[in-house]
């Protein structure tokens, strides 16, 4: 493939557009599309929320809206138009139809349905279709949705916040507070990216917390999934309110006598088996994804967090770390047996580091030492 | 006072002269002196070590070698020139014996013998002089050697290092290498600048540590200081090779024939009181002091460094992490009784962050909460 500097440009345009759809779109991928005739934008458009327009047909809708005619221009796309009749039309008939002069999209879509067949259609009308520019940043801003239908799990970041010597609550259990304002207002963003906040049981004991977006703009609020298989938390705990998000519980109970003043309080229940008597967290991932989750994002305690560390099922990791000191005789970041061997210790690569107001912001992937 | 832009310009020049001289110089300030005649520099200097010039004699020196008198020039010193016979004659009179014709020192000398006195002298000698220029700067600078003199401790700067969730080994004990080789030739360059490095007796036993500077420029050696109160390290150990750097022993213990075998290795002991059958750390600190010690640096383990801290006998704390997770069943940083209330957690002030190789370094403060 040979791309241009223009082509470059334009694709980087529409990655843009498509990172302000991402949310508003799921569990669709927000994709981003930009129209380009003779060397000037005629039209732009991105994913709108499920059962709206595709990208492409916004762009086409703003080409028009600006007077003029989509024929002959060049289709930047961040994902390959889609082939088949879903909730709309398939966008590549659209492109066919409105006589685009060439395609270019940053990366063949993977879901089933599609996988190659929109480039093929329009290679069959005659239209010069092909994928791959700027692949690596479209899949970056697309992860969620590309976890969901190759990996049928959602892109996982976990969030924790400790001290600077590792610590997240006094052993007796007290614990709000460790990072500033700003640093929450932060989580609160992060929060409004992911299509769910997972927490446990754990925690909604020992903080009650809601997980909900709060002094931050939101455009929909993540849906709250406690992971409570044994249903040690109380129906009443704040975050079982459904009137201000969605909620779900992740529970192994099946008895409907229990699970009735959950559901009785608007929480939606995911049945998950027990097969060793605990909750298998791979399997509860699939059922998210299942659900629809492209982008999961897990604020829990030292139990939760280190198990799926250690299953390897965190994709990033956002680490705030507060400038004090606790001391060895408080509560720890990730809780999983001992090491024998520091050539077990989990590496991590840093992806970004900066100060947010007085607490430090780390962002983290898993990497193989 | 009233500083021109130019009277700052020279004395940013001479606080760099001093940093160059810190470590050569001490239990001396390392003093930056710079000549300044008609807006041209004429002669700089900074003090040699104990014995040979301070800073303003080697100012005069490097002006005669470049054919040129002193006299009249503006001296900029970073701290007052003394007025007392030491072990070399008081600058106050040479720059009064030279005819210079201004004086501007950063701060004045807190030493017991000057004081004050050395402005005193100039003035009364007829020559204009003055203290205050840049004098938070020459704080800094000189940090160590006015610590010593006015707090009768040293500057201590404690180093630790640990993984990102604050673990520094496993609980086998198995702890070398968690950081990279960038982090540590740093710590080497920390060695290099303080006079004495502070270890207990728990990481001799563990550890076996030389805490020599390695693969770095080193001036002088810094003095290794063992804390072993119980005399519970072996003789035989590395760090008690006297032959490639100085080493101290500080113990309760007084049996001579005990503490034999360590003098036989060259080590020097300080006695140390233990009143309440611990070692007072304070006490410590006023014996390195009475040494000779202006900077302290700080690599143990856990106890001493959390002892350190919560006696409040840290001033300043560098602090690496390495990218890795050991999880909560490893070894922590700071040992000390568990905290009741998370209004006692030890605040932080962040001074610097970056990266050295693929660790995190910071650079912080205790401070206030």
């Amino acid at each position: 493939m040979n791309f241009s500097a223009d082509d470059h440009r334009y694709m980087q345009q529409a990655l843009r557009l498509a990172e302000t759809a991402t949310r508003r779109a799921a569990p669709n991928p927000g994709v981003g599309c930009v129209l380009v005739r003779d060397g000037a934008v005629i039209g732009e458009g991105a994913t709108l929320q499920v059962g709206g327009d595709h990208a492409e047909i916004q762009a086409i809708k703003d080409c028009y809206a600006r007077g003029l005619s989509p024929a002959g221009a060049t289709a930047y796309v961040t994902l390959e138009p889609c082939s088949h009749h879903g909730r709309t039309p398939p966008c590549a008939g659209r492109l066919i139809t409105e006589k685009i002069g060439r395609v270019v999209a940053a990366m063949v879509d993977p879901y089933h349905e599609v996988a190659g067949r929109g480039i093929a259609m329009l290679q069959a009308a005659g239209i010069p279709a092909e994928a791959g520019l700027l692949e690596a940043e479209a899949r970056r801003v697309h992860r969620g949705f590309l976890s969901r239908v190759s990996r049928q799990r959602p892109w996982v970041t976990l969030k924790a916040a400790a001290t600077l010597d590792g610590k997240t609550a006094l052993l007796n259990g007290v614990s709000q507070w460790i990072t500033a304002a700003d640093a929450r207002r932060d989580v609160h963003a992060l929060r409004a990216a992911n299509c769910a906040v997972l927490t446990g049981s754990g925690t909604v004991l020992a903080d009650d917390p809601q997980l909900t977006v709060r002094d931050t703009p939101c455009l929909r609020q993540p849906t709250r999934v406690v992971l409570d298989g044994a249903l040690a938390t109380s129906p009443t705990a704040r975050i079982y309110d459904a009137g201000v998000a969605p909620v779900w519980l992740a529970t192994t109970v099946t008895d409907e006598t229990r699970l009735q003043p959950y559901r009785a309080r608007g929480v939606t229940v995911l049945a998950l088996p027990a097969p060793a008597g605990h909750v298998d967290l791979a399997q509860l991932l699939r059922e998210l994804a299942s659900a629809g989750i492209n982008e999961l994002m897990v604020e829990a305690g030292a139990g939760l967090h280190g198990a799926l560390l250690q299953a390897g099922l965190v994709d990033e990791m956002v680490l705030y770390l507060a400038p004090y000191l606790a001391g060895d005789a408080a509560r720890g970041l990730f809780a999983w047996p001992a090491l024998t061997s520091l050539d077990d210790k989990l590496a991590l690569e840093v992806l970004e580091l900066r100060m947010v107001g007085r607490d430090l912001r780390l962002t983290l992937r898993p990497r193989p030492d």
